[in-house]
């Protein structure tokens, strides 16, 4: 089975077994997670789920709810309360305590809101995202304000960190995140602890977000993961 | 001595002992900051400064500068380098501690972004600024994406804040700062450990970032204050 089948089938059954009306429902940005947005586009359209109210954690999230009919909120309005009962997402990389990297989308800085905010969390990914170590081989994200591109980068460096300014294609000059900001991939030799890496490059002065999903203030929500193998199976890890 | 007299003899006092030519420096904002301003412009007018580079940590700033024909430049400029020599700025309350809340001006973001990449730090204030704990009295404003308003107020209600959105003036609604975002005005009925409130605010996911100067990450530089007082004395205190 390839990539895009892994993807769909763990998509598919995160989506069957956690989704169920009535929820306030966080839905991820990605290639894997697009799959869990069109299943529940479709279960809604047959009539299977009811009275999904939704929060999109991009513009390609929010594009895709339009396109398919699946009504979406500000986190802020009434209809959703600033909480959900479950975010389902996709990871660049899970390791073995599943913990994640995102962001390769750009979007960690909403998708950490959604996850932090809900009652539940899963991530959606294929087999080639598990991972031995995290940001050793797939980069860190690191959302920076433009004015600190230069100071963060050094205090990265500080930490042990190689980088790359992520480049934009078909715009000149870096990518720009629907925040205003830069983003900084980062990547280390050595693998370091991910709790104490997630707080520590959020205490850089000029850091909006990063993507390590391993314990925001010890506040984590532990994910439950669905894995597409390529046999076809679906493997889930609590 | 009103607390203009007050403020003004603080800010000339610090630019007058530490401001020297050559020097990369990071200039504050609000009501004393623009002392310091001006007081640089007018040295360097006369000939007795030189070569000054000047970082403004603000729009407030930036016209001042550009009004005294003071060279100012990006963070990320060779002129700069991503670093400062020193910094000096106003603050809203400092502690016996030397610790201090900023943001009244709602420019904490690029304040703190100054202040941690100098070699030097002052804070130049009248004698009302002085308390003795933080954020009881006078509010800390804390930055927040627009999308987590609600579930940031929520997770800084379960801290122990009372909050309130800080509501523009010449604008309809909230005041939009300099980076398309709010603020969270919030105060404690009961003082909390600065060091350990600065870190714990910015924790939380939609926190881009908070006026407590305690300690970003242990890294703090521990800053000089000039305090004008009401007899027209001017205290320093490291």
């Amino acid at each position: 089975m390839d990539l895009q089948g892994m993807k769909e089938r763990a998509a598919l059954r995160a989506a069957d077994e956690l989704v169920t009306s009535g929820m306030r429902l966080g839905l991820g940005t990605g290639s894997t997670a697009v799959f869990v947005v069109r299943r529940v586009g479709a279960l809604l359209a047959e009539g299977r789920l009811k009275n999904i109210r939704v929060f999109a954690t991009s513009f390609q999230t929010e594009l895709e709810c339009e396109r398919l009919n699946i009504p979406h909120y500000s986190l802020n309005s009434p209809e959703l309360g600033g909480g959900l009962d479950l975010t389902i997402d996709g990871a660049d990389e899970v390791d073995p305590e599943n913990r994640a990297v995102k962001g390769g989308g750009g979007a960690l800085l909403i998708e950490k809101l959604a996850a932090y905010n809900s009652g539940r969390f899963a991530i959606v990914a294929d087999e080639s995202k598990l991972a031995p170590r995290l940001a050793v081989r797939f980069p860190l994200p690191v959302e920076v304000i433009p004015e600190a591109r230069l100071s963060v980068s050094r205090a990265l460096e500080k930490l042990g960190a190689e980088l790359t300014l992520r480049e934009a294609l078909r715009k000149a000059g870096p990518v720009i995140t629907e925040h205003g900001n830069l983003l900084l991939d980062i990547r280390f030799r050595e693998p370091e602890e991910p709790e104490e890496l997630e707080e520590r490059i959020n205490r850089i002065p000029g850091v909006v977000e990063n993507g390590l999903f391993a314990g925001p203030g010890g506040a984590r929500i532990r994910p439950r993961i669905y894995i597409g193998r390529g046999d076809g199976a679906v493997e889930t890890r609590d």
